[in-house]
């Protein structure tokens, strides 16, 4: 048994097959002219560009618009002057197009790989690819056909790259195992898309394996087991023929209410980053958005969205929501997330600093856009106003302040929109959960980010490998923390959601119907299967539960409850 | 009026002084001989050295020890081979002494001044000192004689140098105005210890007053007013006439217990850094010690203070109370404290992220000598054991664990302990406050820690400027967090004390009272302030303040409440 990554979701039994590198070896020469050597390369790149749409329009129609600009990406990339111009020079510098393309993209890839940021390791992996395809063009290599590969096949590569993904044909493979990459990396959000079991990082497995060897890849463990007898094999096909009558049986959840076992109905929505997740919350049959998170509108920009832009932007996801609630959080920059226009500066402990309603307050030149475009689009759908990062009642009073001065603006334009727009607070700073009786008082709704809350009641940021082990949000202080604020929700009879992780996390569920909890978002994918767990439970049985669950003292021992 | 930095409490009513800088101006020549310009430089240390050590006994006659040090410091600095060898390299260079002390001291000043440092703008500050000084002795130029100055003098300078400093009679002046320096530079410093008032970091003052001109200095607020009318010199001496009656009242308190004005006895305890400051809490009349920081026992060396160091220092901290309690703190180390040698690495938000006791319970090299230390010191008085950063109850189950371990250690070293010792814990998270109950039954006391409360329940960096204005503990999340303790503490029967700023916070005080707060740990100059203000409240007028600040919604209201 070899253990990796756990990638993709599923078990997959079959035959291996594996991706062997080609042999991109050459012998460096000095060309004859570096003119006719420009041409060469700039060939290269015309073939690499015109095979990389080719396969960007395959994954397109056969998985999705997002899959498919991972390709697109490096067309980008390879067209970008600085990449394009350093090889053109080094040409000129009279090294041929194989040396100087190898020599620049290394280069980039070493300067990627030194910046300690996931999607810079990301690029890095994106210039190997391209680096290793324009060699391919220029040594006149064969591609790997993984389109040909027979049913039944287990993909086996070092790394498995965009454009070898671009081949696969999802009913031939069912699994996929590679050397490197983890739950981010684009084999792995492809395989999730074609709903692939897939195990990554799993060390040696190209020289581990031979061609045609049988072996499972069990995507949920992120284990890949060989050897194997009928006994084993048996067990796997059982759990894999459960997991996909699982899969259909959430199916039988579609257009359902969420209730539960006795008959109580609670909300569930979907949380999105783009106008355009709005169609997948529909289409994962979610009943609203309980968390639209604007920061997305104003990253991987150079300037500031304006109100127009934000404005369509709102409206079109209201309008594909067709009736359905959007929560939409005001923009909450700062903490982990960049926007290097907006110019907020460094800090020493940026999770504890000015970042989302703290820098919407002084700063008008953002918020005074952002709040216009929600009003506006509100007179499309029931859009809510939602504000993070609250830890006292003034700011919720300047909010509403604001909001009313731009209501009146926008009367004296002639524009409409919904008077009676809700506004709701997140609550997600141990300020805001010791003080939610004040801001109930305050509020239509709230809605609860266990994500933050738990790292700030922890005092444990949440991307610190060293204290993970304290990040939990099943920590007694986190759980009554939650409880609190549901019941000052109830007091003030204001409505209670959830739109951190939490809200899916199928053993603590039964804990906050309990509590009350009245809407849960999740992310679109989650959305049947929450609506399972919850239409399994009884609010009876879910008391019963809880009561023992807040009697214990560790989150160990609360874990081992809940997932008994 | 001008506006500065109040920098020393009190009101002096004066003449002024200006303290002129004296031309160091000099015309660089090529020594004839560079062996005697070697000698002649060597004469000016020797003199600069025996006037300095001069100055430094005065200033330890005068003021005390601590202040003395400054200056000796200084000497230290000019032996410094690195100063001394450079100077000596450029004269043998062909520079004249004057040339070579100006060039390096100038090339140290600037490469201090690099340094974001406040230490490193003092050594910056020390070195211009020492230049100025060799100089004067060099150029055979007289010296400002400070000690000469008429009783009733108001001293003005660009910066009081230590040296300067070191001349000052108590009796003679009555105030100090400075262009440069902040709270924490070797005027306010000095300053403070003579108790004159001082105003630094005038704009421009050097120039804007004259020579006999009558002037107010504030040391409250900060600010020099001029152009005295007969009615504002009145208000001001009334201002002085109170405060000298204040601090006459406060030694009436020396030696009393400490109890509200309807006999309520409370605890009051001093914080200190180091085993000598003890002494000085015992000097101040603290009852006890609330907080011993123990992280500059391992700050400012290059290696570890081994078990033996540690027990030595416990012991002479507990010794020096004479039979009071000496609660010590283990390690607090990360956050904003780093200790170079343990090697804990960089982090995104360190006050989120490796600190205090996670780093202990993961490191016995470090924990092991401490708590063996305490325990082996606690044979000789009242040592308790605080815990500091708790999240949750396994951590402070594992420290109980470890102190028990080392007890049977101990035990089989036959060394002698106090098997009674105390173990409590600091409440400064969230998730404490949150789980008080659960911890109170597994500790002998707790300890609320404010200035840490206050940050993560507000999720405010407490160094951040941009957030400041969030990090305050009137806030009612604060507030209700500190009751909630103090409550649990009661139910358990357990005492509560407090050791961050809070407690020395007059304002605060009646609403500690009311809450119940055991023991109060402030810093030792605060002891006797503290006692006052407790004795002049009641427990029921601080019972009706708290009903009334509890119902109040935000910290400007609940501040302006208690400032009334």
């Amino acid at each position: 048994m070899y253990k990796g990554i756990a990638a993709s979701d599923g078990i997959g039994i079959g035959k291996v097959v594996i991706i062997k590198e080609k042999s991109l070896s050459y012998t460096s020469y000095t060309p004859k002219s570096i003119e006719q050597e420009l041409i060469r390369f700039e060939q290269a790149v015309t073939d690499f560009t015109d095979k990389t749409m080719a396969m960007a329009e395959r994954i397109k129609n056969q998985i999705g618009q997002k899959e498919s600009e991972i390709l697109e990406g490096q067309i980008l990339m390879i067209s970008d002057p600085m990449v394009c111009s350093e090889i053109e020079k080094s040409i000129k510098s009279d090294k041929c197009s194989e040396e100087a393309v190898s020599t620049v993209c290394d280069t980039f890839i070493q300067m990627f790989l030194g910046i300690e940021d996931e999607m810079m390791k990301q690029r890095a992996s994106d210039i190997g690819d391209i680096k290793t395809r324009l060699l391919e063009i220029l040594l006149g290599v064969e591609v790997a056909d993984i389109s040909a590969v027979a049913p039944g096949t287990i993909l086996i590569a070092k790394d498995l790259t965009p454009s070898m993904t671009a081949g696969i044909i999802k009913e031939n493979v069912v699994g996929i195992i590679t050397e490197v990459g983890g739950k981010t990396s684009h084999s792995a959000i492809l395989a999730r898309a074609l709903e692939i079991p897939a195990v990554l990082s799993v060390a040696n497995i190209t020289s581990l394996c031979k061609d045609g060897e049988e072996l499972v890849v069990d995507g949920f463990d992120g284990c890949v087991i060989d050897n194997l007898t009928d006994s084993i094999k048996l067990q796997y096909s059982e759990k894999q023929h459960a997991y996909i009558e699982y899969k259909k049986a959430l199916s039988t959840y579609v257009g359902k209410k969420t209730v539960t076992a006795d008959g109580l109905e609670v909300e569930l929505f979907g949380n999105i980053g783009k106008p355009e997740d709005a169609v997948t919350v529909t289409a994962c049959d979610g009943e609203g958005v309980g968390l639209f998170r604007t920061e997305f509108l104003f990253m991987d920009k150079s300037t500031m969205p304006s109100e127009k832009e934000q404005f369509e932007a709102y409206k079109k996801a209201v309008i594909a929501l067709k009736g359905g609630t959007v929560i939409i959080r005001t923009l909450d920059v700062g903490g982990d997330k960049e926007i290097p226009y907006l110019d907020l500066g460094k800090e020493d402990n940026p999770f504890l600093g000015y970042r989302a309603i703290r820098v919407c307050l002084q700063r008008e030149d953002v918020f005074k856009p952002q709040l216009r475009a929600l009003l506006r689009a509100s007179a499309f759908g029931d859009i809510r106003i939602m504000v993070p990062m609250v830890t006292c009642v003034d700011e919720i009073r300047s909010v509403k302040k604001l909001v009313k001065e731009y209501m009146l603006e926008l009367d004296g334009e002639s524009i409409s929109y919904n008077k009676d727009i809700k506004i709701g607070v997140m609550i997600e700073t141990p300020a805001a959960v010791s003080i939610a009786d004040i801001l109930a008082k305050e509020v239509d709704f709230f809605s609860i980010g266990t994500n933050d809350l738990t790292q700030y009641t922890m005092a444990v940021d949440r991307g610190n490998a060293k204290v993970a082990y304290l990040y939990s949000a099943y920590n007694p202080a986190v759980l009554r923390s939650i409880k609190h604020v549901i019941e000052c929700g109830k007091k003030a009879s204001i409505p209670v959601g959830m739109c951190g992780e939490s809200a899916a996390d199928k053993a603590l569920i039964p804990l906050l119907i309990s509590f009350g909890l009245d809407e849960f978002s999740v992310s679109p994918s989650s959305i049947l299967a929450t609506r399972k767990v919850i239409s399994e439970v009884s609010k009876e049985a879910a008391d019963k539960l809880a009561q023992e669950v807040m009697k214990l003292e560790t989150a160990k021992e609360i874990a081992e409850l809940l997932n008994k």
